[in-house]
């Protein structure tokens, strides 16, 4: 029996990063799509409480089962389990993203978050991001390598609990060297907020910033990314300082 | 000189359990609040990239300086530390959250999410959730807890990048036996989705589901809550699962 894979996204069901995915795992399995029916980056592993969410069937693909969703990435993978497969897929896929999701990003990544919430629910899960923002990225050499990770996780003894961080360079003129397994890089964002004053002179703010890095070790994300391969970063949802734990022990009354 | 407090929540400022915690923390130093101006529960570490953000200044409070922010409460933490206090302050407090916020639930959790984002910006942060959903919940017992931990922690090595995930059991006839530092339990929703038709006979959906507990060590956030303790799980944001690493290694190409 062919396996059955689930993809989703954050950028919205018709992103070329999607597409791009589809047109890969569709060769692995029978595919069902549940993407969120519009852009949902940052969106991290928000749920959907306070509103009802409406799932409608799309005409979007010829080679798979597709619906728009439209809450969030972690919502399409609830949504996807729960009410339409009524099972558990054999692989979660999500992405590519328009846009590297390395290092702590991976919290505010929807595309990531879709996955952590794949491991949750111990189904092997893996986001896929490219490290270019264009809507028209080039993700031809990206597809191959995608292809490849897959294959490796259906042949594998997937970890339980565990889903992969997959950050892919950005195409150009030197090719991809290999893929690395990384460390999460302990690199942030240097926040902004760009000030504007609307058309009553009322302000309003647009968050901005960059982001660095002062993690100089070579086992990181950024550090494979930077240096032309593509990283990958088993992760989990186990967020408990493990080491800090004796310190505070002292306060326990 | 007096410590800079800074206070956000998930439930909006007007919640009671905002309240009761400026209340606290006006005692220990002075308090700038920057909380969402809608409840935005289950926003987890959202952040709103493709909407302006509004911040209007709050009249709710007359013993501190407060605002409303439009945003998540990551959003509240980021605009408050770059835009409004342009400097980093010497605590973070989140909460008190209507509802617990244990195990798992630091990724759904708003609350905790603002915690996280001040351990990025290594700020000693905490989180604290009451389990008790009641929009008029009784925070009396929790808040001399409160008082407690944020005495603790001013007066202690704050670990860097590290905040707490302080979750307090519902007030009863039973007095709270104490505080337990612990880990995060490996517990998950069984999601479930009430399908319903609309006006026009379309469906829509509400996430629901239960929180399922398979976890039985005595050494979880869980335990500790089920048999009357305040549960103190140290927490960060590297979520490496360092433990896979060498299983994925034959991958690298």
């Amino acid at each position: 029996m062919k396996p059955l894979i689930f993809v989703t996204n954050d950028d919205g069901i018709s992103a070329k990063g999607i597409k791009s995915l589809i047109e890969v795992a569709v060769e692995f399995g029978d595919v069902l799509v549940i993407a969120p029916d519009k852009p949902q980056s940052g969106m991290g592993h928000a749920i959907t409480m306070n509103h009802p969410i409406r799932l409608e069937k799309s005409m979007l693909y010829n080679n798979c089962e597709a619906f728009t969703c439209s809450g969030t990435p972690v919502d399409c993978v609830k949504i996807g389990i729960y009410e339409i497969m009524h099972r558990k897929p054999d692989l979660i896929l999500s992405g590519i993203n328009h846009g590297e999701n390395a290092s702590s990003n991976v919290l505010y990544s929807g595309t990531m978050s879709a996955a952590v919430e794949g491991a949750m629910e111990n189904i092997p899960s893996i986001g896929f991001s490219l490290k270019d923002h264009d809507s028209d990225a080039d993700f031809s050499e990206a597809k191959e390598f995608v292809g490849q990770i897959i294959k490796d996780t259906l042949n594998s003894d997937f970890p339980s609990h565990v889903c992969l961080n997959v950050n892919i360079p950005k195409k150009s003129d030197v090719k991809i060297k290999g893929i690395k397994i990384c460390r999460q890089a302990h690199a942030f964002w240097a926040d902004r907020f760009d000030k504007r004053l609307d058309q009553f002179g009322k302000p309003y703010y647009w968050l901005t910033g960059e982001f660095l890095n002062q993690d100089m070790e070579r086992d990181t994300d950024l550090f494979a990314l930077e240096n032309g391969y593509i990283s990958v970063v088993p992760t989990h949802f186990d967020m408990t300082a493990y080491k800090a734990i004796e310190q505070f022990k002292k306060w326990e009354i």
